[in-house]
């Protein structure tokens, strides 16, 4: 439809005033980002607005085996963080070409359970990887496609544990890490959100559902005006 | 066995004069890499040295199921030149980290089909990536390690095909180009081979196996001094 459009008025093109808006969900596993972002599509929808939805890493037929990589293969226990670093990146950069440029384009908003900022604060600060590089890294995988906000769902990394326990049971190679880990990826969020206070909104993730589903929408309020 | 020596004799690093040398191997599909690495093998082990031979992408668990996904999934047909340079870059990680790093530290030799070379060559060249990005992810995954002498066999692109189609019948998707894609990948090994004199060295890889093979260890004789 886009194309067709395109073809026939090249003075307007279809992006101009009809792109869709970019918004990624972050913090640690058992924080509430599947629940706030099922809502948040929901009361988006419920506007008329066409949503799809991103979970990184995955999300295209490339990206769900690379997840399968990080998350359960056994026999790459071992995993250099380096080679951890690159997979998340391959899988970006796939869900960005095949997936979210298109539906942006098309004038569908985006919502990605997490992107670039997971990437700075698991491997870069929790892995102790060079920050610079990183950064160059995530600029290769998304090719200028960053969202316009980015939510923090923000608690104590033990609550979020215990929380994230009782509902999956025993937890994945990713998720075997020391509390200091966890501890270190909080802060790397909340240093973030600190250094990039245009894009990202720390929301209190301990209050009830309803109240942080409140709290997230009068963000994404702002942003589409 | 280096650990015991270096747990024994803190002041004389089994490192010191006891690491081995690290060569890598470039060259279109179909140049005769494969045969001309066993020959420079066999001739370095009747020396008495002990050598590891690599392939790339691959040669640990996750390289391995990353050039499957590379090569032989039809489902990513459509994979992104960035996811691209990203998998190839997470495959050279690990394999650096867990096996080329290891060797070198314990005196062994190591010869590498393929290495940063190709990434800056298929990736960069051949597939129009922004060279200074690759350039950063290369040393990204590598950290540090390079080879001293990087031999390229080099032929015309369409002898090489003809090489490769007798030699294997059906192309994989990694194979599947125009010939201005070969063509470029040729020039743009010997575009680096000019830049970096001091580690590249060409060989006309038309010539008979035998002179092909002379020609690779008079290189290496240079180098083992």
């Amino acid at each position: 439809m886009a194309m067709a459009f395109e073809s026939t008025n090249k003075e307007c093109p279809v992006s101009a005033g009809k792109r869709g808006v970019f918004i990624s969900f972050e913090g640690s596993e058992g924080c509430g980002k599947t629940t706030q972002i099922g809502l948040l599509r929901e009361r988006m929808e419920s506007l008329g607005r066409r949503v799809e939805q991103f979970r990184e890493p995955g999300a295209t037929e490339l990206g769900e085996r690379i997840r399968h990589l990080l998350q359960f293969t056994p026999e790459v226990a071992d995993m250099s963080a380096r080679a951890e670093l690159l997979l998340f990146a391959a899988s970006r950069a796939q869900l960005v070409s095949e997936r979210i440029a298109p539906a942006l384009e098309d004038g569908r908003d985006v919502i990605s359970d997490r992107f670039i900022d997971s990437t700075t604060v698991y491997q870069g600060i929790g892995r102790g990887l060079c920050l610079e590089q990183v950064e160059v890294i995530n600029q290769l995988a998304v090719a200028g496609i960053v969202p316009q906000l980015t939510i923090i769902l923000d608690m104590n990394p033990g609550d979020a544990f215990e929380r994230l326990v009782q509902r999956n049971g025993p937890v994945d190679r990713m998720e075997q890490q020391p509390p200091e880990f966890y501890e270190a990826v909080r802060n790397g969020y909340l240093e973030i959100a600190a250094r990039e206070p245009a894009r990202m909104r720390v929301v209190n993730a301990t209050l009830s559902v309803q109240d942080v589903a409140d709290a997230v929408w009068n963000h994404v309020a702002s942003l589409l005006g």
